[in-house]
């Protein structure tokens, strides 16, 4: 079982339920359950005001999503005032839970999030996955999948479905790896290693990661271009608070635009392609580091410590990434750039030059230039909250299976 | 008055319609409308059956539609069939017109177009716009707007909106010019200068060019990216059937995309933009040739005969703009690219190299590039499709005023 991605331009709670009467039950159950996550906890005469139902049919939508554990009573509310006491509703903290997981080139990580959106557990484990293949890498990731669910169940809470954020190009089944160059996968249906007790969504980390500053960022804009590196430079558009996803599934690959046309070869065919200035890989070599297992956390304590290699090369690859968003702000007019991911640990020392050549470049006043709060967490948390998203969308669904 | 250009993410008719039984009833308008003009002539009970609706229901809104001049009866239909003979319905060729209007660097054009889709008058007037302020330019555009409305007024039609192609960035409120650097416009309000008697929308030309190529193209897809140029270069982004417009309604500004980022200085402060390479006045200057009137004609017309200059200009652009729709292609992952506008009479010179650029640098399959149909013609019957398509959408508001 597979769930898309959240789209460009969702128009709110169970958009997509069908126009009948039990799709009316289902959308407002929906709009219940955001009621409460947004504003809970609240009474359900509070709750039917809100949402322009009666108080009677409110209670029976309440009732219902108590029964499957998606909402809990905290007990009388206001009991002095007069009248039946309201008892006041709040987003269950022991239903479902969200699992976020993410393969990363050199690390695997696992969490879940519960309705609140809190994380109650959590692992990580360590280690190169370049060149190893699709199914030892997955058969290790469901291992921590079973520990951080088995934790979560300890709690009182259950998994509601499974996200998994790569490094790559996945295919709009939202299954399928299409192509990983830094994990060298290709063609890999993730579905296929996986037991099948669990809806999955395979996600690219740069979408999760884009979702999660959407979804927890401070006044993220609902229009903005997301960039983000681990080994590979990658970048999410969303409009109107939804992803652009392509034809293919495959938009925002920011690092193969061109920068310098007659530059370096790139493996993906092209020459001078963003990530042979602004890759990880690239910038270590710029500063003549080998590169390690924490390389980020490498160019980030030498530049600090005031090496001028690194600086220097993190400038040059803050010149490569102004030159490559110019073309991406000239065509997608967003309000503005979010910088995440590993980009977000080195901004003090991409930024400046990034800035002046995008501010140089692009007509009309300049598209601000933010840095994410999330940094690399973003993906893992972007993942286990579109699960938690999509309980919230369509509760019904989940209740089937409670 | 103004009206929005078509949005990305449009869910159909009467999207925006309030959700009462108001908005309900003009939704049901809409959906005859939208019914008749996609597979009329139809019956009303033809139309029923279409709609979910009953037949009375149906009949109500129909001769709503009819009263106001929105659709015909075509007389008896298949009289030899047993029972009342239904009355075939079509939309009116004598109702509601759409007046789309184009400032071009070296013309103006005005077009009426009827709600069946047919261009029923139209006005050209060549003679060069570049430098002269707005307000005589608009006001000998009005003149071609009275013409031909006048023109379509003895045809039995009467004027359901403006909508006039700039080339240059339209600010959100449709009216504003805020820079059309070939025109040497800025900040101008051409609502200010029109007579206030017709619903105005003003919007860019590519953008009017790419919605032209949807909705009257040959199996145009609903992701493509609309690549047209008149002396600039301009884009518009089409996701899932609808126009992506930015955050200050800017999206698609391919021209200003880095190709060769230490080349030529650019007017719009960048160095090396794609219109320093491939915007007609770049391209006669590469071939040797002055800028004339019919730039396009004497371009096409000097490279058939097999001038080599003009050849080797034309290739050199292909191959910068296959640089700059690299970077796009990654970043939107379209169905395809389609060349519009005066690039369509430049393709065979431009094709080859173009093609073989963004083949070499696209990752994956490269994205297939096609050439428009209507060429020249596009924004401008675009522009006219455009109040064409509102009054489908929403047959109620033109009813009111008819």
């Amino acid at each position: 079982m597979t769930a898309p991605l959240h789209e460009a331009h969702p128009t709110g709670a169970g958009r997509a339920l069908p126009n009948t009467q039990q799709g009316m039950r289902r959308r407002n159950l929906a709009r219940v359950m955001h009621t409460v996550s947004a504003e809970g906890p609240l009474s359900r005469a509070a709750v039917a005001s809100r949402i322009g139902l009666t108080r009677a049919a409110v209670s029976t939508l309440v009732d219902e999503l108590i029964r499957s554990g998606l909402l809990e009573e905290l007990g009388p509310e206001r009991p002095g005032r007069v009248g039946r006491p309201g008892s006041a509703l709040a987003v269950s903290g022991h239903g479902p839970a969200g699992i976020g997981a993410e393969v990363g080139v050199d690390h695997l990580a696992v969490c879940a999030v519960d309705l609140r959106g809190e994380v109650r557990s959590r692992a990580v484990r360590h280690g190169a996955n370049r060149g190893r293949a699709p199914k030892p890498v997955i058969e290790e990731l469901h291992e921590l999948v079973r520990q951080v669910v088995a934790e979560a169940e300890r709690e009182g809470l259950w998994p509601a479905g499974l996200a998994i954020a790569v490094p790559g190009l996945v295919a709009r089944d939202a299954r399928t790896v299409v192509r990983a160059p830094n994990l060298d996968w290709r063609d890999a249906d993730l579905g296929e290693l996986l037991p099948a007790d669990l809806p999955l969504t395979v996600g690219n980390e740069a979408d999760f990661g884009a979702l999660a500053e959407l979804w927890l960022g401070d006044g993220t804009p609902r229009d903005f271009l997301h960039v983000s590196a681990e080994i590979g430079i990658g970048a999410a558009v969303v409009v109107d608070g939804g992803l652009l996803r392509g034809t293919r599934g495959f938009a925002g690959e920011l690092g193969h635009v061109p920068v310098r046309p007659d530059g370096p070869q790139c493996p993906c065919g092209g020459r001078g392609c963003l990530e042979q200035y602004a890759g990880e890989d690239a910038v270590l070599r710029a500063a003549g580091l080998e590169p390690g297992e924490d390389r980020v956390g490498l160019l980030a304590g030498r530049a600090a410590e005031g090496d001028e290699d690194v600086r220097r090369a993190l400038r040059d690859a803050g010149t490569a990434l102004g030159i490559a968003l110019t073309g991406a702000v000239n065509l997608l007019d967003p309000e503005s750039v979010v910088l995440g991911g590993a980009l977000a640990g080195l901004a003090p020392w991409l930024l400046p030059s990034l800035e002046a050549e995008l501010d140089q470049r692009t007509a009309g006043p300049a598209c601000p230039v933010s840095v994410s709060r999330l940094g690399p967490e973003g993906p893992l948390l972007g993942a286990a909250h579109s699960v938690v998203r999509a309980v919230l969308d369509d509760p019904a669904a989940v209740a089937e299976r409670a």
